[in-house]
């Protein structure tokens, strides 16, 4: 696939430096505002504007079924996810409530579910992909066939592109739904960074000690099957990843070489993240990192991408949900960049050079 | 002052178990929205309504000149503050840049100044209270007469009693402005903590080390002035606080015996906050803490109040701004805990009970 190739869009300099001096003038004391001035500055390197914009910004929610899921690695059945992706069209779910409230449009993309799907029943807004029901066990054999992968992967980067030519969308938050998605994030995140499964296996959506050993003891039987085949980036994900952890790379690269930032969500996403830097280092140069997951795998991926959450608030839902809590810190650090005045305008003395 | 006597209005028990069986209900794993989940029950309690809510909000920033500024504890000079209000009241502070993009009423009450403010330029949401162009230098003298004291709480408890007229408001934020108040807080921390200033004593809006240490030195100066004197939380807001940190405890007061839940700032705000705990314990009760400041000494204060804030961005800045920021997070609690579908509703298998 000569897309997956192409290089990401470079950082503007010129801009950052602009909207670092921005920065010193305006009515506060130097570096008060903290991250949100980072923030700022940041995105007006990505955007190449002095006074950048995450509006109008889109959620991409991926939805996928693991035939992981069938080995007992989650507190809910595989049914789950259909009836999710249900709820999230209809309106009820946390990431629905969030994309209304503020103000974004959200799509969602199925690559493939367990649980039937009626496309006419759907809104516009879902797009079923129809892979098939779920990924293969990975635990046993590869998860997805080559050219399974790269429908995933062309999924996320259609979507992107859709959100581009429908909007100019200038933000990209991902998110994902999938039962039995942590137990492939955690084996994507073992086989990438050559850990034990015990450092990245967790409760997901509510495993007790019992059934974290068990997920662990999985994902390390895994682990040994496809480590030395996964010598590229594109084999892990093929051999241990799901339909839709794939597609949200893929989302990471296109939005990298089509320079839109992305707010990455949880543990989940993390993992997608990591696989698309993988491939694309600059990828990292396009990614903002939302919340700091409860689920105690996401610390050594955001270790391992030198990331730092702008929130901690105890969240493990995935969905693109705490990715969405953190745009109004984007919004709020674009308009304080924006609108706030300079000492000269407000003709205030003793400004700190 | 017969007020400052009267009780807290109590926490709603019903109220906050009916909001903790709501969250069970939700179309998501049970406790996976965090903190979210624990800010919409903590909210209903205190609102005494299942489904809380934070708007009507109000933004009230309290202003005031110290004497203890001319001890070169700040980077700015007095006449910064008022400048600063201008600024404020003409839309180019950080705080109303904030008030504006979030849409909540913002009101400036001016205690007393060093540089002259006219009253009939500044919009009607400017209060000049008019104290005096300053508190007296607290490492001298008590910085504020009994009389002084007694109208800084009163204007807070007023700002508070306007927001409900007006507005039947249901969360206040509070913030400040004051060059040199950094100073202030942490002398009205050390005495009502009794630590050694070392410990509270932060670089303000920029001091250097030799700043610093001047600073500190000031402070344990006045403690030790004050201390066997500042036998009750009042005694000590009027021997080291400063107008605007006097009044935003007033407000904090205020707010807890009218049922308005308060979300409370950085470091000088959070003295504030303490202080009326030591008046009103149950004052405890009514505050959400918005963020963790870069000033060192804040983490000292948050201990005390065993507070742990929403966010945690490097912020430096007062005005409010730090509440300001933190207040999508509570808009999304309520949100999300108010619209999201229930298990029922939504036709979900598989609910953990």
């Amino acid at each position: 696939m000569s897309w997956l190739a192409k290089p990401a869009r470079p950082l503007d300099e010129a801009a950052r430096r602009a909207a670092v001096a921005r920065q010193t003038r305006l009515t506060k004391p130097p570096g008060a505002l903290g991250r949100l001035e980072e923030i700022a500055i940041a995105l007006a390197a990505m955007q190449g504007e002095v006074c950048p914009t995450v509006d109008p910004a889109r959620v991409l929610v991926f939805a996928g079924d693991h035939g992981v899921a069938d080995a007992g690695v989650s507190a809910y059945p595989q049914s789950v996810t259909a009836q999710m992706v249900t709820n999230m069209a209809s309106g009820g779910a946390a990431i629905s409530v969030l994309a209304k409230t503020l103000d974004l449009d959200l799509e969602l993309i199925v690559l493939g579910t367990v649980g039937k799907l009626d496309e006419a029943s759907l809104p516009p807004s879902v797009h079923l992909i129809g892979i098939g029901p779920s990924t293969r066990d990975f635990s046993r054999e590869p998860a997805m066939s080559n050219a399974e992968l790269d429908t995933c992967l062309a999924a996320g980067r259609a979507a992107v592109e859709r959100a581009v030519a429908d909007q100019d969308c200038r933000l990209i938050v991902g998110g994902e739904m999938g039962i039995g998605n942590s137990t492939a994030a955690a084996a994507l995140a073992c086989v990438l960074l050559d850990r034990p499964a015990a450092e990245l296996a967790g409760p997901g959506t509510g495993l007790d000690a019992t059934g974290i050993a068990r997920k662990a003891e999985l994902i390390e039987r895994a682990r040994h099957l496809h480590r030395t085949a996964s010598d590229t980036p594109r084999e892990a994900l093929r051999r241990v990843a799901g339909f839709e952890i794939a597609a949200l790379t893929g989302a990471y690269l296109r939005a990298t070489q089509l320079g839109i930032p992305v707010l990455v969500d949880g543990f989940i996403a993390t993992s997608a993240a990591l696989a698309a830097t993988r491939i694309l280092p600059e990828a990292r140069d396009w990614m903002l990192f939302a919340h700091s997951s409860r689920e105690p795998g996401h610390a050594v991926l955001l270790a391992a991408l030198d990331a730092e959450p702008l929130l901690d608030l105890g969240l493990r839902l995935g969905e693109g949900s705490g990715a969405a809590s953190a745009l109004p810190l984007l919004r709020l650090a674009c308009t304080l960049h924006r609108e706030m005045a300079s000492f000269a305008e407000a003709g205030i003395d003793g400004a700190l050079s």
